[in-house]
């Protein structure tokens, strides 16, 4: 016999148990189904691309970080780091058979060499959405409408989500004569929050920013209150530079449709901070946050672009979309102890207690099934306690017991694992009798 | 700026467009609800793996396919081609955290360098599921009990799981003599079907088989009828080897489950010359088959095994589980055009007719979603010709056109976009009232 290999995951990478891939397929269903009501649909694209479509396209940060080999065929391919620049590669390939506009999701897992110090894994999921081949303000404000319902689909009760555009900001810099140090403002301006604000005004005046420009931009970070009063406060800062009042009009349309679509006041904000990457936005940029972990940073980010796909073909794709940061999201559910920790995804626990009535169990199961209840029947006639201890820690919410003097009886024992509550059902060998019974005590819970 | 790149994708590899991820996403969903009802539990693991984990562990010919390179860390790696080596490995690393018995799922993408001539991919999924830590035949009975409540829950009339026993075989092949020549004779035995019996006999007298031996095994092959006529047939065959008549008690006493679980009689048959693979099956083994289009093989196929993780643990795990073959059994369906076509998830299209309405549309929109009906409304105000046509391309079922005669009166303009059926909803401004009226016409068909 050889010897045994040691069991081992690469460093950076994970498995994900039951209790772990239950929540975050409950996740990606709601991710689905919300991004589905709105008409987006699923594409999906190959893990490998070759490598002069992946390289060059993200940061220098991801082409040091790109998983990179030579194939069978000779060929030099990377693995993805991200969904966007497989997706620009998809949108020039494929742009005449889909036409435009375009809305597109795409839940996938992505590849990065990070340095894993950082708690960081090197395998990871993303959740994009995207609507390409139109300029119109709808898809902005369906964008952040996306975002909304996600999270409130999600489950969180608590959130915000930060918007801005950055037309604003480019107007407030061609007022301040700063156009030419955009990339050492929004740099500083990024942050904010995460630095005190004399560091941050310190940075610009180091790179020639006179004091009291930095003050002005730093009041930025200090505008508060409804978009009315944020935008109000912006329109000095911006002046006559048209692109940055072509950024307030937007905001304020963007707002009254929030409105009407029945987002509550308070759930979105103006940040006008956000600045969001340093060459790809255009237009709005959002993040969102869960009010109680601000410092697990944004969950859901993403804005408008000027145009996709450049690198791989001659038509101009604007477009506008957002990102979902699952695993980030379901770490910082975790860590709050906001996830339910059951290792099973049935309901029900049917206890194997005499053998004899294998058949029975079998029809029962089947019964419970087919009216839409996950049923786990447990493979061997183990001792009953045994098999009920098994069944509490994998988080079954019943078990359901029926031994020889129960099916003699015409009677069911039913256990709410949680509480111990026992409770005895009479369904007199009538099947459908026990399903809807079954059914009433995992409604009534206990 | 720089030359445009030509986007494609590896040889091999492909994107999904709309209307096919949305066949995947749904028999996706379809698989996970029903390994779900029988508390499967999903479970994840890396595309990457350390090299030796995975060299040696399938065929020869999965050696050469994989997908290996050096990591940044020096590290030689390798991309799963399966999810059985990665779920044996996981096994032998978590199992004292999961317990025994234990049920998974696993649904995600595999990579193999094959040679793309036969039509094949170098990446697709797979969706198993497995019941390791226990022998009971209850798990056999249960395996076979998702495969067809799986294959049913997809929507397909007509298939027919084939099921053997390997004890059958081995019982078989002791009787007759033949026990040191397992591997020529299941070899032969898989070439039923596919070649004329009488290739199969020169084969197998070709290595020194009797004649009339290779007949006896031929024979096999035309067993046919109900379990019971089958099993009847095997019996003289299997003769006084013991191994041989537990694995036909067993086959019969999985019949009995079968019934009493509810399946109809017919779609699982005995087949006595499945044997699937060499070393590793060991107890019941199946396979699944679309009645119109046997040539597509197996779309569904497992069995039992002694040992699931040997090579990472001393820790014996006897399971049993089976695989569909997600990626051909849609090629399947896409070849006899029993694919839905839509490139949309969403039912119903709103137009924007008038852009003083957008709010009202927003409106509509979200009671629509609130509703449970997804709606995906046009981002600019396009002529409606235009528009419509566009949705009829896409595939939604309803068009739903109001403009500012129709906001004035109160009504509202549905037309159904497959047969051009129109009709008038009077909503008097009141959403419940065009909410009902749009859930109606959809649920009307047309």
């Amino acid at each position: 016999m050889p010897p045994v290999i040691t069991p081992r995951t690469l460093k950076g990478f994970r498995d994900l148990l039951p209790a772990q891939a239950l929540a975050r397929e409950q996740v990606l269903q709601t991710a689905r189904q919300v991004y589905r009501s709105y008409g987006f649909a699923p594409i999906d694209t190959p893990a490998l691309e070759y490598l002069e479509i992946l390289t060059g396209k993200g940061s220098e940060e991801t082409d040091k970080q790109l998983y990179r080999f030579t194939d069978h065929g000779n060929r030099q391919v990377g693995m993805r780091f991200d969904l966007t620049v497989p997706f620009a590669r998809f949108a020039a390939q494929h742009i005449g058979a889909i036409g435009t506009p375009f809305k597109r999701y795409h839940l996938a897992t992505v590849w990065r060499g990070e340095n894993t110090q950082r708690g960081r894994y090197r395998e990871f999921m993303q959740c994009d959405f995207d609507t390409i081949g139109t300029t119109s303000p709808v898809a902005d404000l369906e964008t952040v409408l996306v975002v909304h319902d996600l999270l409130e689909a999600i489950g969180l009760e608590r959130f915000t989500i930060r918007l801005n555009d950055r037309r604003i900001l480019s107007g407030i810099l061609q007022t301040l004569g700063l156009t030419e140090q955009t990339t050492v403002v929004l740099r500083g301006l990024d942050k904010l929050g995460k630095q005190p604000a004399e560091a941050v005004a310190r940075e610009l005046t180091g790179h020639g920013i006179p004091a009291a420009t930095a003050d002005r931009l730093l009041s930025l970070a200090g505008l508060s209150g409804t978009a009315t009063d944020v935008l109000a406060g912006l329109e000095p800062l911006v002046g006559a530079a048209e692109v940055g009042q072509a950024g307030i009009k937007a905001l304020a349309n963007l707002f009254t449709g929030l409105a009407a679509a029945g987002v509550p006041a308070g759930r979105v904000l103006i940040d006008p901070v956000i600045a969001r990457g340093l060459d790809y936005y255009t237009g709005i940029v959002l993040e969102s946050f869960l009010d109680e972990m601000p410092g697990l940073g944004s969950i859901c980010s993403g804005g408008r672009y000027d145009n996709l796909a450049g690198l791989y073909t001659k038509q101009q794709l604007p477009g506008v979309g957002a990102s979902l940061g699952i695993d980030r999201l379901l770490a910082g559910l975790e860590e709050c102890d906001q996830l339910e920790g059951a290792e099973t995804p049935a309901d029900i626990f049917l206890a194997h207690f005499d053998h004899a009535h294998v058949a029975d169990y079998l029809r029962i199961a089947a019964a419970l099934r087919a009216a839409g209840m996950a049923v786990d029947f447990f493979p061997e006639p183990k001792k009953l306690g045994q098999q009920l201890k098994w069944a509490g820690k994998k988080g079954f919410r019943l078990a359901l017991v029926i031994g020889s003097d129960e099916f003699a009886g015409g009677t069911a024992q039913v256990k709410h694992l949680a509480t111990q509550q026992a409770a005895t059902i009479n369904w007199h060998g009538d099947l459908a009798v026990l399903v809807d019974a079954v059914h009433s005590q995992l409604e009534a819970g206990g």
